[in-house]
């Protein structure tokens, strides 16, 4: 999957969920509009008066994920950028979502402030189909990544125990084994089992 | 709404986003299947390798939201509980998930920990409709709360201007004027304009 084809994925679902952090540290999740997507980002608004909006201004980090009808998820973990030129964007996001106007209608929009997502990881994770498949990609770079997975190093003994035990099969035999990362669940059972600690945890992007 | 059909609900629209926080404090969001449910909690379930499960064994919070096919969100955020018996509540999640074989076949289910969220705030709120409609209730003892919003105080001088800008025409005349909470969208509009500084927001559970 491509960058772009992701975000206008997530304006497709348009109703996502949207988490922040609040001032004592703890998650907050809450369903919000995909409002805008271009090739590069997305963009949605929320109002000054809502604990989502102190919760932006103090903290600008984002995580949303979004489901399709088609059981495929999307994540986006990424920094949240405060728009300039609010009017002009408020009012973009009217044109293109025309429903917005009855719960904020005539000059109520402007209490609404517009963000962008530009920056952070987009992961695709298709849960529905045979075998699992999944892609991670950095947003600056359109960089492929492998996080949160597992990788095989080259003391594996090749004693079998991770291959027959994976819930995807998603290792394949070699010098070292290795794992098929697109396919694979990150549930760490082969790290657990391998009896020489050949596998170790990777996560490319904190 | 009642707690337990909060819950019931939230189990009854099952791929729901399920929100953490990561060790350097930033917000984590991925769709979660909700396994169980009873009249006081609910029960879900992620494998050891994961970072979710890192993250909730290290703070063990969550933000939990769900939406249904009529548009009605629900939130929960509260505080996780690792369960003792594991097995038992594996292999109860897999009896009433037979789906969950399909992904971890045989004893592979065994990565999985179960975890239960019964102390918290659920909210709910129906933007579908006009007015739109919201509730919010503490977990542990079923109390309605007015967690995020405002209040008119008693200094109100009765100028009409929260009444006549607010997007949802929830605001009522009176001395004070009132809020009707159930119809209120949180946005801060009036708490803005009010000239005398008569609106102060509330955070009943912070």
């Amino acid at each position: 999957m491509k960058k772009q084809d992701l975000l206008q994925e997530l304006r497709n679902i348009r109703s996502v969920a949207m988490a922040s952090v609040d001032a004592q540290g703890n998650p907050k999740n809450r369903i919000i509009d995909v409002m805008l997507a271009d090739e590069n980002a997305i963009y949605f608004c929320t109002a000054r008066g809502k604990a989502f909006y102190q919760e932006l201004m103090m903290k600008p980090v984002i995580a949303i994920t979004g489901m399709n009808a088609s059981w495929q998820m999307i994540r986006l973990q990424g920094e949240v950028e405060h728009l300039t030129k609010q009017v002009m964007w408020i009012d973009k996001i009217f044109m293109e979502n025309p429903q917005m106007k009855q719960v904020y209608p005539k000059d109520s929009r402007y209490i609404l402030e517009a963000f962008k997502v530009a920056k952070g990881v987009l992961e695709w994770f298709d849960l529905g189909k045979e075998p699992i498949n999944r892609e991670c990609l950095r947003m600056e770079d359109d960089v492929q990544l492998l996080q949160d997975g597992y990788q095989i190093q080259t003391n594996c003994i090749g004693c079998n125990k991770c291959l027959s035990s994976c819930p995807q099969q998603c290792i394949k035999q070699g010098k070292p084994y290795h794992i098929v990362q697109s396919h694979c669940l990150h549930c760490g059972l082969c790290y657990e089992l391998c009896p020489v600690h050949a596998i170790r945890k990777i996560t490319e992007c904190a």
